[in-house]
């Protein structure tokens, strides 16, 4: 495959696991790469200590190029940046914040730099930063999320209409017609969170991956939205905040429920309970729980397969 | 192109112009029909008389089929069926509500039925029921929508997953890579609506179509969620519903702030202030109020393009 996104990376597949918090260690990281994708290690959910020791295990465990995923409201933000820029970490994902910031910073030290969107006014923030690609990321997906609600159907031909830079589709996609279609609408290489956080290397419990994989439409919703948006199952939590939502809570009520740690709760400690459980729409598609590398080549296969079939129309 | 939806319906091109309240009358019907897809009726916004005139109006119009769009929650739908019926109307397309009613008695006079779904249960629901094809409706749409918010992107892929019906993607298409998008995902066919309600012999008024050319990303919004889920702009009749529902209000408090005819004085009479603008999202994408047949022409060339990059990657 003739492919941007795999020269800049120096990857075999186009392929991103998305740097999740309390599932991307460098187990799930190490396998991904390993597979000839781009592994992220997910540092929101890392002290600078932790993310550290993240590195160096991965850097044993796989020879290929790998990656750190960098929220930039993350109250660390500076010495998770110093232990990255020490280590040499190849590439860098940073999102939720301004690209100006660090790219240049990145640059100096020979850090590639991509950075996480939503629309088109940070597409060109991205562009004037001299970031390396984007990702752009719908409203399918998992987690933190973008205001506008585009959706990744509307959101990749919106961004590719405005810049021409390296463009990484996320949100809705989990199999090989996902990335097909992400590529007819003018990505050039594909994020995938849920699929790899419902894999065999992903860090979160096992009680987390079991509902995953149970998951029906209409089970995860954009919740949250009076602080962050954010894509999570509805359970308990969910309601306790839906409730106060729609008592009319204000913003300060709605961060008292939400308090501290709750994905940690639920996600990496597995009470799917009164946890905050994030993870993509796209959840309702997955029903097993396989290696990474079985991931990617099953993906690969079916972005063939789709394409003769497309060729054959 | 060798389709099951082509063959299905008799055309020249799998691409329906989706049948929209005060958009879709016989002059858009017959413009997308002359010009290869199948253009529909609108009957949600119509008595059975008017329907009357406008199928014989779009059958002196064109020789090509056609087809007639009936939500089954109309107060008169047994009567527009009889029109559909006497009219011998080529082809149904039934939404918002239960299959199994009309499917048979369509089908005894000769008249092919599709029926628009947003989830899996009812695509089980309609190969009961006997349909034809169906046309499974992502959250990006415009107007009524599904309340799993299920987006295109993770819905074609779910419904192909359990059904083998032909099957119509539509929500968030409003270019070829849309199309090609949809094909990949596992669709046979694409209907348009908001690409369409902004052509030329859309009966929509200009003020309407001009406010369409100039929206932005995050300027339509799922809004009504308390009574039926529909995709609007957010203009100053969104924004009365919005505070209402922010301090609490019902149901009923909400249905009375809707009023009668509000989609009708924003669509058709052009009051896009205090009207109910049903648009989809793709809207961000459109910037000029072709003819049908320059939209369907560019599609094909679009999609045909984009099947050429992706057998050169």
């Amino acid at each position: 495959m003739n492919n941007r996104i795999k020269f800049l990376l120096g990857i075999q597949y186009p392929i991103i696991a998305g740097g999740m918090v309390w599932c991307s260690g460098w187990e799930l990281a190490s396998a991904v790469s390993n597979a000839g994708g781009l592994g992220l290690i997910g540092s929101g959910s890392m002290s600078p200590e932790v993310l550290k020791e993240h590195i160096q295990k991965c850097r044993e465990a796989t020879d290929k190029p790998f990656g750190v995923n960098v929220p930039l409201i993350h109250h660390n933000v500076a010495q998770l940046m110093e232990v990255i820029m020490e280590e040499k970490v190849p590439v860098v994902f940073t999102s939720a914040g301004n690209p100006k910031i660090w790219t240049g910073k990145l640059h100096e030290k020979g850090i590639k730099v991509v950075h996480v969107i939503a629309n088109t006014k940070f597409a060109l923030k991205c562009e004037q930063a001299g970031v390396d690609a984007i990702v752009a990321e719908g409203f399918e997906a998992g987690g933190h999320n973008g205001r506008e609600e585009t959706t990744t159907m509307v959101l990749i031909p919106q961004i590719r209409k405005v810049t021409n830079l390296p463009l990484i589709s996320a949100g809705g996609i989990a199999t090989g017609g996902g990335m097909l279609a992400a590529f007819a609408l003018g990505a050039d290489g594909i994020q995938m969170g849920t699929r790899f956080a419902v894999s065999k290397e992903s860090s979160a419990s096992e009680e987390f991956k079991k509902l995953c994989i149970n998951i029906k439409e209409g089970d995860t919703i954009l919740s949250l939205k009076k602080i962050t948006p954010t894509r999570i199952i509805k359970n308990e939590f969910y309601r306790k905040i839906q409730e106060a939502e729609n008592n009319g809570a204000t913003k300060e009520d709605i961060s008292q429920i939400l308090g501290h740690e709750k994905s940690r709760k639920g996600i990496f400690e597995g009470d799917i309970t009164d946890g905050e459980l994030e993870i993509g729409q796209v959840s309702s598609l997955i029903d097993e729980i396989p290696a990474s590398k079985e991931i990617i080549d099953k993906i690969i296969k079916e972005y063939n397969d789709g394409l003769k079939n497309l060729i054959a129309m």
